[in-house]
């Protein structure tokens, strides 16, 4: 009966998945939202699929992790603590430092700290959650896995930019990429599907949510990765501009008398499928906007699946081939229509979509018709079996 | 005996080329260099290949207009003034009011200095350059031919970034490319050498200088183009940066301490090749140090051809085809060992490069060996020569 918790913490949320390990079976999961702000809220799904719902103000992420564990114990999803042998925790930026997942010690947990400056809003919350855990549960297998860490086998070439080296040794300014834990574990997942082993395979995959990155990986490890320096660059996103030219920054601060830090709010979380569509973050409601005529609408469509059109032609050239391509996240796991836009736009690489098994089929499989050029499959992520899968690896 | 003068004028320096039409023979060249700089000083090539140099101090590109017409003269190369009908004018930036070469009058004057924030050291020398002629020659056809007109038949999807909608309506902030006049040349030069209709192909054209830019151009039109809302945008060049996550600016700034104008100097005049390299801007002193076992000359290199390879395949994943790329300006007709390399990486594309043509052959041709999968130019720019064609144009 031994169990993991895979845990999630953002600047306001707690995510969390608690797992039966070995066997990976999902026994419970839920959110705490709006943490240290009016109207928090605890979300938990229970084994038998019930969803209790509390409203109730919580403080701090250390108040989250109390409420999260007490409710597992309350309804009787475990018998005591005892039974939690493992957590894991997604920390966004591991920086060059952290190349795997690792067994959280002081250390550790200072170096983490350390690299927030790298993910303002997110490595600051990983710690204190990682904290919070710690005091409540302080004697459990406790390991950080890093976003970044699955994209340290970027070659030098891919991972540079062409600004003054000493940028790059001095401060660290070089592309580290994000989402890895869900690339990695897509990746593995579309090998097994194509039953062929990952190390002879040229893949693309494509995690496309809120937050969307692609990735080349090459022989199961990262090539190649849309997101940089931070997580604002790559294709258009939800709210992120994604690459735009550089000397935007400076020439609309001036016309609009922004400071860097409301310049980068900007680019953060008023640009992307938002800003063009001028409709929503959500493209959902751009496509009922698209159907409904909008022209921004269909606008904030074209240019993401062009952004995605063109990632994969620069992929695949610079692997010199590409066997598969794979769509996960919320988009790339629900959006039909999306999946379909972007196989009938890649004409280069003859890719012919099975319309019925990408509207109709479930889960993980393959959506290309026999007579494709290429492979195109769809897998779910699961960051938090990932997670919980590292933590076993240094469980005694 | 009608002749027609390019003018290509920089922020202090002013090139020429003058020439017999319509039979587009080229009759004298030269350039001022260091404008208002000490140490000016006038170079021009006679008819007969003689080069003539001048060492004297040149305050403006009012009298380094007047010294050039003045050594005309005196050197014989035109009997009387009246021989030059027509000047055609470089400008960098047309913005979206000039989508083709236009008559020069007081109205397009001033808004070529109005479009002076898109191309800040460029349209304002531009503009000198244009009234110094008119002041001398005023009744010849006076033509300005602009670098981003080629680039106005881009799609909306291709030319707007992913940021907040009205930033293009009110500001202007979108693509517009830059080197049109040399795409445009190169790719109607290719679709002659391939002996096929313009209007059928799918070309990639490779600007490589010491500024540097890609165009897909589709059916004779640009369609997509890897400079931005300024030349900095794009791949890796002689010393600017090209694309790069826009966090960075920020980033940087704070850590060094410095201001918007110094950290767009250093992303444009410091990074790029230089940057990596540590060596020089100039691939030749990359090469030789690269030869000699310099790691970051090498990375130089690498990233340069990587950057090229990757643009090549998103272009033509977004075309949904490629026939032929082409390889114009001071690199891409000149270093043999540069076209090799992007060659040898084509292998999506089953490029094959006939290593001897590459390496021996010269001028105008194709470099592909017979079974290579896209045909594969050397095209010589002559953005002069197309300045002075359009001028003609507009000639009673």
């Amino acid at each position: 009966m031994e169990k993991t918790i895979a845990i999630n913490a953002g600047s306001s949320t707690l995510k969390f998945k608690l797992f039966e390990m070995p066997e990976e079976t999902t026994i419970s999961s839920g959110q705490v939202d709006r943490i240290g702000i009016e109207g928090s809220n605890f979300v938990i799904k229970t084994p038998d699929g019930k969803k209790v719902e509390i409203d109730k103000p919580i403080k701090d992420h250390e108040e989250a992790v109390n409420l999260l564990l007490e409710q597992l114990l309350k309804l009787k999803i475990i018998k005591s603590y005892d039974e939690i042998t493992g957590v894991g925790h997604r920390v966004v930026a591991g920086g060059e430092i952290f190349t795997d997942a690792t067994l959280i010690d002081d250390k550790v947990l200072q170096q983490i700290e350390a690299l927030k400056e790298y993910a303002p809003l997110h490595n600051g919350a990983n710690a204190v959650g990682i904290k919070a855990f710690k005091k409540v549960l302080p004697n459990i297998t406790s390991v950080a896995v890093f976003d970044t860490s699955f994209h340290q086998t970027l070659p030098e070439k891919n991972y540079l930019y062409s600004i003054p080296y000493e940028y790059y040794t001095d401060y660290g300014a070089r592309k580290y990429g994000a989402h890895g834990t869900s690339h990695q574990y897509v990746s593995k997942r579309a090998a097994k599907l194509m039953g062929r082993p990952l190390e002879e395979l040229d893949l693309i995959t494509m995690h496309l949510g809120a937050g969307a990155s692609i990735t080349a990986v090459k022989g199961g490890k990262s090539f190649d990765t849309s997101m940089g320096f931070t997580p604002l660059a790559g294709i258009t996103m939800a709210t992120r501009s994604g690459d735009i030219d550089a000397s935007l920054v400076s020439f609309l601060e001036r016309k609009l008398e922004l400071s860097p830090d409301e310049m980068s709010t900007i680019l953060n979380n008023k640009s992307g499928l938002l800003g063009i569509s001028g409709v929503s973050p959500d493209l959902r409601d751009i496509e009922d906007e698209k159907d409904n005529g909008n022209h921004r609408a269909e606008l904030a469509v074209d240019i993401f699946v062009n952004n995605i059109v063109k990632y994969i032609g620069s992929y695949a050239a610079e692997m010199g081939n590409v066997d598969g391509i794979v769509f996960t996240a919320g988009i790339g796991e629900n959006s039909w229509k999306m999946r379909k836009r972007i196989g009938a736009a890649l004409k280069l690489f003859n890719v012919k979509i099975d319309l019925d098994v990408n509207q109709n089929g479930k889960g993980e499989r393959f959506i290309n018709a026999e007579d494709s050029g290429i492979k195109v499959m769809v897998i779910p992520t699961n960051e938090e079996l990932a997670i919980a899968q590292q933590v076993e690896r240094f469980k005694k």
